[in-house]
């Protein structure tokens, strides 16, 4: 009992009886004695119907009126499910991000939260009321209204749960809860019962979509626990917290993967000071991520650079790294969009070593070639072709024994 | 040249081709040397989608959520044109009403504007921006979103054009202009090239569509002149101005009908004063609009009385009279939803006697009829059988010769 936060995805809000479904949920945790805010995504299908509409209006539609269109899939959800919790009886309202007011900077289309007020949604609290809030927009601190790139709706409601010091986030959505890899691909997936923030982070940024990297960053921060749900399935799910004893004992506690991936080498550039800021300068500055990125040991004054980028970016990225590679005198370009980023995540890791040679081996005894290693502490991820993907999860899979119950 | 607003229907902006011709439009009068304002609608057949969401939800939706819900149509439109104005070359800036801001009171779905700022239009403006403006919609002293009911958007622009002292509104739709009568039903209609406030005013709340009686009434207070103009044809289009001596030759300037009437009639009413505020203060309380109202001579302490409401509302309309009949003690409630309003305008009235015998003779020539009169200085409205009103038309559009140019 306390404090709350639910956030519901597109496919749990995908139309009218869907939401009264979510309604049915909310009052039910209300009933609990719980004060409740729901965070919600917009239809399924939406965004995407009102992105293609913006790229029919212009290939490189303005950031602050892209964010003003697709910001309305969310507006139309809240107030939808705010009428059907006030006709099954309960005081109830909607709020959008500058109505609460979610203040970001002004980086439209991937705007970071900087500030939440919370006296509105204290007061209607106080009055008894669901709060239902538009997830993945906020406003600007000219009143623009700001998105916060793809999973931006996981965020609101971390980010929400933290600034009213809540509880706990659940996390409603299609999957019941983080798997030890993704079971689409690999049939002896095992669901995690609890998982650190950190682990959950780097299976986030391996690929895992069920979570959104900067929502678990946020939970992290501010310690919020995070339980990812089913919405349609009454079962326990996953809770994200921080690493606890139990969890130290496991070494490997996913495998993710991630398909969206494209390789860059730059060969043969003249290895002196500022080569790499200069190349990656202006990708910065047109907000493309560049993900693993490795220098091999110059020889003769040269060096080669390989690095990857999400494959929806590569074609503009491509363009940059060219004008740049001719500018400071490197020899060649080559791009591959058909590779895959296979990667083992595990807070045990830390403690335990081999782990990466006992991955490479596992990998090479399949005859896949890994062509870039990246490691973290917890994380050792490999960009390897794309076509083996499936069978790199599933010998990993079981290589670290993640089909047996911890 | 100076500060025109235009503003597009639903019709105008139904899809991204409709939208890049209304750019081309709104260019065209840049070019020209104006600074302009765009009020836009949203896409045809979006508001009425939304609408069937709300009742899909609720039989009874909440106006707050209501009016974030339905508001979302303009905020889609209005990105989108921005964009293809960017795109285009053009330095341009959506607005929503909150960002404006245009203030209303909090009588939502059929709110009103009691201010708009004008501030950060005009510096968008002196920046050389098109300002595109969301039409329907404005915000409360407590920034929840109100929009202005049915016609909204041609209010938002006249309320624009009076608080900026534009040179004129242009409204365009996707008819021609205002006609002596309805084109659809009177082939011999023809277009009026001018029209006073008062006539025109008269004329849409006697049913004419092609602009909202409120919009209107606000030209006429602040003089502002209102074009009326076909998106897709260029024509001359209407020009609704204040009254000038070539008006004042024609006695009857239009025929109106309207097919939107339902009647009620209370009968054997107790004639005691406080009669008629027992029966109407429930109904405007409901904000139930009553059109016509006639109250026959009182005979033996009793009096029957009739009114006219709107077809949709004559459900609760009943009910509500039902109730206040047996506590004032009536004998009877009649409902009759198969009559329609028919209506001769024309500033010329006021100066020329034996209008309304001219038009109940033609009626009853023809077989027709009457069963309530009501009139006004510019205006005399006849409730009849609906089954009669293209007949009608017909027959006083003759009779008045408004076939013939004046």
């Amino acid at each position: 009992m306390g404090l709350i936060v639910h956030k519901y995805g597109g496919t749990s809000v995908a139309d009218i009886e869907k939401i009264r479904n979510v309604a049915t949920k909310v009052i039910k945790a209300k009933k609990d004695g719980n004060d409740v805010i729901v965070v919600l995504s917009a239809m399924a299908g939406e965004t995407d119907k009102l992105i293609q509409l913006a790229f029919q209006a212009s290939d490189d539609p303005v950031g602050r009126e892209y964010d003003s269109l697709i910001s309305t899939g969310e507006q139309v959800t809240v107030s939808l499910l705010s009428m059907i919790l006030n006709k099954m009886g309960y005081r109830t309202k909607s709020f959008l991000g500058y109505q609460i007011r979610i203040l970001t900077d002004k980086n439209y289309k991937n705007a970071r939260i900087l500030d939440i007020e919370t006296k509105a949604i204290e007061n209607e609290l106080q009055k008894g009321s669901i709060i239902v809030v538009a997830g993945f927009q906020g406003v600007d601190e000219d009143n623009n209204i700001t998105t916060l790139g793809r999973g931006g709706s996981d965020t609101s409601a971390v980010a929400l749960a933290a600034a009213l010091k809540a509880h706990a986030c659940y996390i409603y959505t299609d999957v019941n809860g983080v798997y030890t890899t993704d079971p689409g691909i690999c049939e002896k997936a095992r669901r995690l019962s609890k998982i650190s923030y950190d682990e959950m982070l780097e299976m986030a940024r391996a690929g895992a979509k069920v979570l959104h990297p900067r929502s678990v960053e946020l939970a992290k921060k501010y310690g919020v626990p995070v339980y990812v749900k089913s919405t349609f399935i009454d079962d326990e799910g996953t809770l994200v917290v921080k690493e606890d004893k139990d969890m130290e004992k496991e070494v490997v506690s996913g495998v993710s993967y991630d398909r969206d991936q494209a390789k860059i080498t730059v060969s043969h550039v003249p290895d002196k000071p500022g080569i790499a800021a200069s190349l990656f300068t202006p990708l910065a500055q047109k907000n493309i991520v560049v993900d693993m990125i490795i220098q091999n040991a110059s020889s003769e004054g040269y060096t080669d650079l390989t690095f990857t980028v999400s494959k929806k970016e590569i074609k503009e990225a491509q363009q940059i790294v060219e004008e740049t590679a001719q500018y400071i005198g490197a020899a060649k370009v080559e791009v591959d969009d058909t590779v895959a980023k296979i990667s083992i995540i595990g807070v045990g890791m830390i403690s335990h070593s081999g782990v990466a040679a006992k991955m490479f081996a596992a990998l090479s005894n399949e005859g896949i070639n890994i062509m870039m290693i990246s490691t973290s502490e917890i994380k050792i991820s490999c960009v390897i072709k794309a076509k083996y993907t499936e069978l790199a999860v599933m010998v990993l899979h079981e290589t670290f024994g993640l089909d047996q119950k911890a």
